[in-house]
């Protein structure tokens, strides 16, 4: 992503933009043909100092106007009449706009390649853990039992539709912006539609029906997808990072790469990726609100709300890529301690199978009496620090109307588990329907 | 709005809930149909103080909980033993989600008849003024004229593509949540999505390939929507109170109805309805930000994230009504002034023109002189208090290439419009197209 | 809290306002005695139909103008002269921003009384448990033994210190807002700073150098300190639900009140205090972002931004007073399970005690030395799951340096504590340092 | 800025704090003299390669792990037995945090420095118009006049509110961190409290009674006083672009430097300066919210919220300091034009003008007969487009109590403008007062 986002990619994006009007307006006879050869040839990356623009920029108010006043005097140097046609009929939001709309569909692709992977990673951990049991927590207190596999199953279930919203909007939101001024393209007379079509053809954008200069939804639409995808990482960064805990232990990230001697205790545990992906959580929702209060534009041309928009998304890629990354850490070097788990699920003396009990019960005894009979022994057995199952093989009750092999059964967490495999072949084959996808 | 985001509406909603959860076990087996009877006739919402209940839920931490416990003394009163069955199978959260599901689907609907009331206002606007010549204005200063047809196209397409958003999140991304205490149904038995199907069926909500308590991402995808429409209706409001400032005065909301005497000075307008959209999109993309923030939930039932949520959505779906419902009123009552739009495009004398008369002379004298000529002619004409016009009908190299008619007419704003009917046409084309789907 | 902010608190404010206004009016003689006579009497709060006037200020675009015109025709009844006196040199603004001033300092009243007792009641637990030993935690992972009173403390140094920012702010930040339209009091001629003088007397409050209505930084910095304030109850919340976690248990929130029974298994515990603590402090940092993007007024008086202030400072309120109550209820009812802490000290099978054994037997082997002895045995122990004492007593360059005796009192956690008894010492003492001042 | 943010920067600070423990610890004898001499000699930013540490920090979770690791290895290159004691008794966030507190404190000189001139700037103009009249505006529609001066005043004012608001956090916010890794210092044994003194004296920054590093209240409240500041800076940048409006062109921001050339149209001004202020003014309030967000810390160390703080507060510090520098280019060279002020007053032929005229019959009709005159020679004056004086001027009531010259004084502006001149002369002496304290 910082490829994407590298000052040099920015200036060659905006070049592109630049040599792709002259043409087209050549195409159309708006532009001698030698002009147009002449600011493409002057629109060499490497001809400009991409950090003296920036200081000019801060000056200017954004970085085109420096960059058009110098590949001006560049197209100059050899032809002064072809100078004056650059930029013809485009305003300095037309390059930019159209430049953040390319760097969006860089942006997109990698993070479409990255989801790839970390959807990969899970899908193949769900495989291997579809059937480890593992304690279920609500308000990070243990509630019921579920298999691993399913957690995992979810991880990837929520970043496929996080790769579905991307996939939509790259097809969707990322359209050409070229307008001029005011958006009448009046500069071109009549032409204006005829030069927007070659244009986008040439920069492989759609035309939408006007130009949206003023009207930032779609970008603000992109801007929600990847604070959403960030979201998701951050959540499952948070369940891995509780997971982590010296005192739980179930799972963790894999060591940092080149950082083997760095934890010179045992149970210190790397932990660069959960808080890569928590951080970039706790900052995106920001840097969206940012963008999206940005919406709101004066007239033609807006100042203030416009500027914020580019740090905000710059620095919102590169929050989201960074979290991503630490997912695909963490779906492609995941260490599971299933033994672990299962110890764990032992940690309330059996009143995690509680529930279990008392379905069972309910076909012989009634609903009411059921869950009675098992909250009474759950009570008796946390006073006096026993077992659960110890508890209720006492209870007359429940020895009429369980052996002791059933009673045995009930505390065995995977047997109550539900809809829990269904529900992961569910996941894992809407996944395989949409991979192929674009 | 405030009908859906009632108190009462909700209880029902929660209601409607645990009463088709009754049914569908009922249906299934799993629950005597007299017990879902006895929950089904429990289940009024008046038999409920909703005032008590909002202070439990203070205590316990959510409305869900007191409200089972009312039920389930509700159903004891006349079947102890029904009483056991109430919310058999589900989660509190399941409760709530699934309910915020339903009113989101109630609130989407409200805001798409504003929608469609705000577009069609725009679109009768856009008929009226398609060739209404009003001043673009760049950073707030005058840049080119523009029919001001093409500035209310562009409100309308871009409340018609939060339309096609809402419309499509209202079938995609409202589907049922079901689930239990951590996602696998365990206490249905392997008949968990037998229930979940019949329960989706009867609440006609799509049933997702997997329970979604701990992935929040869909929610989000709806309030980025929200937040989307009230940053649009914010861009509107912005244009039109930076029309209706004194100095300008080219475009008015209507008077506040009932206000009418109270302002006292014919100059001063009523601005409740800008006010009202400008605060509301300055609210919402924080609102949004806690909504995003709170995705970051903990394993399979977050604390305190899942807490923010509520209130946020509940003022999100709040401003954002509000908003629209101004941007509605602004649509349907606009004042338009086309004189004194007329009369601001002179403000410059001329200079708004110079780009016409440069283009003009172009072909004639190359970009380069053009330009000089025009830009000359302007310096003179701004040192002199005089109009361009006349500045220029005194340069020899104009008089040669332009006569005193040719001349005229460049200063003509609609003269110099580009492309703009084209793209009107081009919008209220899509906007007809769209009207008419789902 | 919510007696401060209620509806019918609000209107007194405004009231209390309007009549000390015409008081001071009176008072200096711009205004018949009589007049601000009938005005007091007028000025009832039990004759205005609060909801009555909510509708008409969604029309009206504030509740002022409503309120007036109500006022008016009250005054009117009795003394149509007297009517035209309402307000007389007052904006609706100066009226709303100094019934929220008045407001604010009810609010800071409630949260100041809070906070002794959610400082007291840390207090209290430091003294019982300034020598208990418990886990640091880093990152979630164990780090270093430290005494539990020493986190205590640092929680009511921190509140401490939000006492110290409310009290001071409340002293200095909220003061008169009185300029009338622009801020010149031009209707009252050149008796304006008198007026001023005798209404912020009458108000209680201080008079500023000047009117502020168009700077909002005062009130920006009390919203910084809820928000801070609502962030450190977070932060608190944050620990006791990790400690709370199952798998860990070394303290609870107390059983919320009514909701004995609703807690059906013993190890499920109630979590509404750490829950809501939580939430208010994933809404107040976006609730604040408002206020302050708010700080962004048009000239003399904004319209959207200052309305985005209103709901913002209610919800922010709100949302602190509910942290705020929930580390009361924290404060004042922990329960701290001092038996499982020192058991969870022993879960690294004494590796948390590691850089104590290191630094005893730095003196004698060197740093470097001393720090390899420990990670070598350390890694042994992990290895072979045996306790890092034994390991390390196997040692012969440890035998030779520590006797037995002296081996095992480095595995004291409370021996290995540093200064922390002295810190606790010099947080109580600024505490009590601070208890008495205002 | 960009020099206190810079990376070597940074780098140095980090090392600073490493040098200062080293020989704090020799001091009190912990560590041989020597070794602190080896430590002080390693830590030559100069030896360190930045742009490597950063690459490591990303994989290692923070910057200060490999850069501890290269400073072990250079001092190890000349001492190894020395190199044991880099970072002795001290966390890798102690290192960050108090180097982030040494940054804050330039930071904050930076901006206090700033704050001067922006102060000297707006009070010299307040000098030269004083007593221009120019329109104060209320919801961008004309209210009354109001000197010049006395908006320019109110703009010091709350800029010198900022000021005080740093000057207070820099002596009292900004505070040494030394806790080691869960506050305790135990790694001192019991020395850590004098390491600490001798430390912060080394610094000069004064010791906190405890250390914070789990509470971030301090950081977060010079977040919020850099975050009000960029709103007053947003503030002011709102109304002067408010007034750069080519249909109102009362006041314009100085021509950027170096950019004479490139506005070709006399009539487009630069916008560069209000732009970045108003860019940072939307980006500030949610950097601020990622860093409230973040107090709430896990245990003794966070993770995820400490990592989303430092980019945040770096982000903030370049916004806030870019508003400043946008706001002293303002100040010292805001472009006035009075003559337009004095014209635009008379926009609404005379109606800005009704109070005063009202004002002056009170006396003698009563206030409610006053204002049924003025207000129905208002209606009549823009129902015909005529005057206001003209229209009153007939009026037989205003005839018997105002002679023509009375009635004509009360349309000169600067005759209503109540107590301006004393509010700018309390104003301008609360700065001089100030301007000299710390």
């Amino acid at each position: 992503m910082r490829a994407v986002l590298d000052d040099g990619a920015r200036l060659q994006r905006m070049l592109d933009f630049l040599v792709a009007l002259a043409r087209a307006e050549a195409a159309v006879g708006l532009m001698p043909a030698l002009a147009s050869d002449e600011i493409a040839n002057a629109a060499k990356p490497e001809r400009y100092d991409v950090k003296a623009l920036g200081e000019d920029a801060a000056a200017a108010g954004n970085i085109v106007i420096p960059l058009i006043d110098a590949l001006i005097a560049e197209v100059a140097k050899t032809d002064a009449a072809a100078a004056a046609y650059v930029r013809w009929g485009a305003s300095s939001q037309d390059v930019l706009d159209t430049a953040l709309v390319l760097e969006l569909r860089a942006a997109i692709d990698v993070l479409i390649a990255d989801l790839g992977r970390a959807i990969d990673g899970f899908a193949a951990l769900v495989g291997r853990h579809r059937r480890t049991a593992t304690v279920g927590r609500n308000a990070m207190q243990h509630a019921s039992p579920m298999p691993f596999g399913l957690k995992l199953a979810g991880y990837a279930a929520a970043l496929a539709r996080s790769r579905e919203r991307l996939r939509r909007l790259r097809r969707e939101a990322l359209v050409l912006q070229f307008g001029d001024a005011v958006g009448t393209l009046a500069a071109l007379n009549d032409r204006g539609l005829e030069v927007a079509e070659r244009l986008a053809a040439l920069l492989d954008l759609p035309l939408p029906e006007a130009p949206w200069h003023s009207h930032r939804d779609r970008l603000a639409e992109v801007a929600s997808a990847f604070a959403i995808l960030t979201g998701t990482c951050g959540k499952i960064a948070r369940d891995i990072s509780l997971l982590m805990q010296t005192d739980i232990a179930e799972a963790f990230e894999p060591t940092a790469p080149g950082r083997s001697g760095a934890a010179t205790l045992p149970h210190k545990r790397s932990h660069a990726a959960v808080a890569t992906a928590l951080a970039a959580a706790a900052m995106a929702p920001n840097l969206l609100s940012t963008i999206l209060a940005a919406q709101v534009h004066e007239h033609e041309g807006a100042h203030g709300s416009w500027q914020a928009e580019w740090p905000a998304f710059s620095m919102l890629a590169l929050v989201t890529s960074g979290a991503l990354a630490a997912t695909v850490r963490i779906a492609e070097g995941l260490e599971i301690d299933s033994e672990r788990m299962r110890a764990n699920l032992g940690e309330t003396r059996g009143m995690i199978m509680a529930d279990a009990v008392s379905l069972a019960l309910t076909p012989k005894l009634g609903r009411q009496q059921a869950q009675q009979i098992v909250e009474a022994a759950s009570r008796k057995a946390a006073d006096s620090k026993r077992d659960l199952q110890a508890v209720l093989s006492e209870d007359d009750r429940v020895k009429l109307n369980l052996t002791v092999g059933e009673l045995a059964t009930l505390f065995e967490p995977m047997a109550y588990q539900g809809v829990a495999q269904t529900l992961i072949d569910r996941i894992v084959g809407a996944l395989q329907l949409r991979a192929g996808k674009r």
